[in-house]
């Protein structure tokens, strides 16, 4: 088993159409610091999210995926990776990097997804007011809102699993831990890491057939209780529960998926999962052809995942879309 | 505002045709503890349930309620409540006392629910092992499944909520907390107390038309985690979780509805919900023709009630239906 | 058993040396929102809080206690009531009223503890930005601090239990829920209510020997985890924790002690704690004389309490130290 | 930096002189399942431990570590690891392999704890009444006790700190991910992991000056209402509670500590705790000379640590003490 090339979620960027409420969601509800601004851009991060930032909202026509970037596992291996993805034709070039971290190696999945691989990261540095006295927290607790603690997961839409889970393995070195099989065995999902977490990716089959869409990215909370008390805000300030909270049978998450004001689907992560340290561990596999197995994997108790859930995503803005060195 | 006559929800007999699996249910999953057996009947209670049980189990062709037993206020009060009966036509005459209480006075609500006042109770006395150091808890917690704490409410289904409000209020002397109006200003539900609790009991209009159904009996946890927990271990184990984990609007309670093996519908409280202190309180009235209230009152957030949320119920099996002094 | 003539704590007023902080503690930490101003008071309640304010902040020379309201069970139990303390020679006379409520009688405990008992109160007012669709509440849920539902009780430092307990039974109606005997038969504290709460007051003896000093006011969570959640809010943002989390064997509280910046001790309560409904209750009875019944009524786990915690109190400001309608 | 050659905490042995109270407590107030007994040793595991067994019981005269078990990241790991410990003079020998794993090399700490690190594993096969639809965990969640999830980590307290960290990082791959320096410089204790954990093993120096003592084993709830549940249980029944719950700085653990029957400090993990993804993470350092660090790191909130805590361990039973396949 060769090691992982990449090594953890370092940020995701959406774009919205409506910039304020976008970051009201995240920085007011969500308790989210915002680190600085530039242009049509705001970066953000969470009370235990080390670097400078996990989250860019930046302003655009529709709701949309800016990129999803992962950190190396070293500078060789960033370069190995760039080698690799470039070699597979999936490569775009390098980029100067952007605020908060060092020169980017840009690419796509196989339906398009935009993603950066970097490595030298800028760590966050608390303001005078936001100082701990807790050495192993990078800010205090926020008193706003009910704060998550740190970014988690994203989840992509696909026309075909296959491919994209291919890609994910072979090129950046994850490992496939829970796997969704249909009718006539066709694979409708698969959830992968690089760590001990079930998942910092998942790769949905997409019901409408299209290519390359988002479907999430998550924030992680750790308590089922602050994912009620999330749930409470979020009907007394009108946002709009999409399901749950409940619990999935894959990866046992306790979850939340909500709408943010612009438009893009978040998922809030209520519970810890369970951990994956066996190096052996062999992919678990859901027969969703068996109705049983079908209704325990997506929910294993609290309500029912609406039909929105397999075709609502947004698309990916794609690197073409976007100049190199914003 | 007179003073009520009852002050507190004491039991509640369910019947069941299937009475190992539905011991096995209160017993092993919600960790009840058997007081004692006598004929076809089982009593139990919950750990912090101070009387000799506040669940009576009885064997039967198919399920139903049995009674559900109110304490009155005083010696007085009991013989007060049961003149007031006697005069509206609904008492039934004295039973000389079940295991646990002392003489009791039956009757039944304007749609035949059978119900019936105490006021002499027996405490339960724990036996060596289960005696605790804790003297304001009346035996040490069960190592057994994921105990509720203690009986909390019933909720009876009726053709016409109306009468039966009124007879709760005018003679046993409830208050109405909260109600449901609809379309055409018809009720469709009324949530009444005798204490700050919001109910120890809700009478809802079932949708088949019906007269005299139970809906459910409800335990409390007091902690969502133990909600959770709860579901958590009924999807284990094969228990039929008809809604929740989720939040009503109504009552602000945190709830879970299963079914256990026999057939009884039971409510798994887990929040603490609100307490009424205020003296003048107000019914808080929901318009349920109004769509935004309908959704909000039924569930403020996770999930939906199904259908039969409003269609099943159990019969009443009436106090025709069993002899005196059982 | 006669019916209280109060029948709930309306609100507390503390004075504060240092009003900013104070505030501050109040309002970023524990939510509260801040009703209104009047010279050198604030006005605030808690999210779940009905009435006008729960907690008054006066500006001061040093910490101290203003005054506890009590709500009257009607008019004419305020009637009644101002008569009997008027008898017993502990009446203050009228005052027109404060902000929030109507005329209030102002007496004192055998102690000085100055009270008062009002009838009138006037209900907030959520102003458009905080109207919720949840008609059960009267605001929506704070986006501030780890916010605190509704005020829960007071603790009052007496140099002799018997005579300020007798009062409270005598005068105001309250039942002795809770009771601990020392040595030599001397009672050292006593739980008190007029609810199925286990108390609303409590009275506990002065380590020190002095009259008539302050102990502590609490506001409720209901949940553990946000207990948890305020105490590591509080550790991060420096509130000094005298004691807890823990939860101590009378009223089964899931407590925590913590010192607003002014000096006054705040209990965070974050269990329900049990509720009493037996007409009959007989108090519960801890003899402290005895080392196991002692550690378990104070802790029945989590850590100790320190020495502070028996001898630590605010002086009562008192009716004479302040004018007639302030 | 070399890719550990060890990845997991396998199972801890430990002696108990009373095992059938030893049993009690990890069974039935713990909910661990018993896989099998052999000899004078009962092996069990966690509803979410995959393998055959993470604690083995045996009986012996007085408490004591039997030995602790790591899992190798291959078989050529396990085979490279033997060499190097061979080489380093702390080898004892191959062992043919207990119950549920295969053959282990057995080696010792510079201080001489006994450890042992082993490829194959046997997985646990649930019987039929324990077999769940959840096909990611390994049985359905015990109706026993409170049930904790998985085995975490171990403590062992050493006369010098720095020649075990040492040997944990050089030989073993560890990383240190804290660390407690007191005066003069004097490293009082390390926090190591070989994943996103903060700690498999923390390395603690024995306030008595012993050599090779055992601090304790730590099995994980996840959940801080278990680790209350589990504070309830163990007051209810007698067991000693040392501290807690309460949350440290050092690892961010909401903790609790208690003793079970036998004298081994076992630690009950109630929190998330925080998740190590950065490749490049700086080891965090605790001035404990410094007298804020030092409350800090010990107690973020939650009562003190008592003497007995950097006191009391228990002995270290040895490779020496046991024969070779028991």
């Amino acid at each position: 088993m060769a090691e992982p090339l990449v090594v953890q979620l370092a940020h995701v960027e959406i774009v919205s159409p409506k910039p304020d409420q976008t970051l009201w969601f995240f920085h007011d509800l969500l308790g989210l610091e915002e680190t600085t601004r530039e242009g049509q851009s705001v970066y953000l991060r969470a009370y235990e999210d080390w670097y400078h930032h996990t989250l860019k909202i930046t302003e655009g026509p529709q709701a949309g995926l800016g990129h999803i970037a992962w950190r190396a596992a070293s500078e060789q291996a960033l370069q190995a990776l760039a080698e690799r993805l470039e070699r597979a034709g999936l490569g775009r070039g390098w980029d100067d990097g952007d605020l908060g971290h060092g020169r980017a190696y840009r690419f796509v999945t196989p339906e398009g997804h935009p993603m950066e691989a970097l490595w030298e990261v800028e760590y966050y540095q608390a303001p005078e007011a936001l100082r701990t006295a807790l050495r192993n927290r990078p800010q205090k607790r926020p008193l706003r809102g009910v704060p998550v603690r740190r970014i988690d997961h994203v989840n992509i839409m696909v026309q075909t699993v296959g491919p994209v889970r291919d890609f994910l393995v072979d090129l950046l070195g994850f490992r496939v831990r829970e796997q969704k099989i249909g009718r006539d065995g066709e694979e409708v999902g698969a959830w992968l890491s690089v760590s001990p977490l079930v998942h910092e990716i998942a790769v949905m089959r997409d019901a409408t057939g299209s290519r390359g869409r988002f479907h999430h990215v998550a924030y992680w909370y750790g308590y089922p209780q602050h994912l009620l008390d999330a749930a409470d805000v979020m009907a007394d300030y009108g946002v709009r529960i999409e399901a749950g909270p409940g619990k999935h049978g894959t990866t046992q998450a306790y979850f939340m998926y909500v709408f943010e004001p612009g438009g893009v689907r978040v998922e809030l992560f209520g519970d810890t999962g369970y951990l994956i340290f066996d190096p052996t561990w062999k992919t678990v596999v859901w027969d969703v052809s068996n109705e049983s197995d079908l209704e325990r994997s997506s929910i294993w108790f609290g309500g029912r995942l609406p039909e929105t859930f397999y075709t609502y995503g947004v698309p990916s803005v794609g690197w073409e879309a976007v100049g190199v060195r914003r």
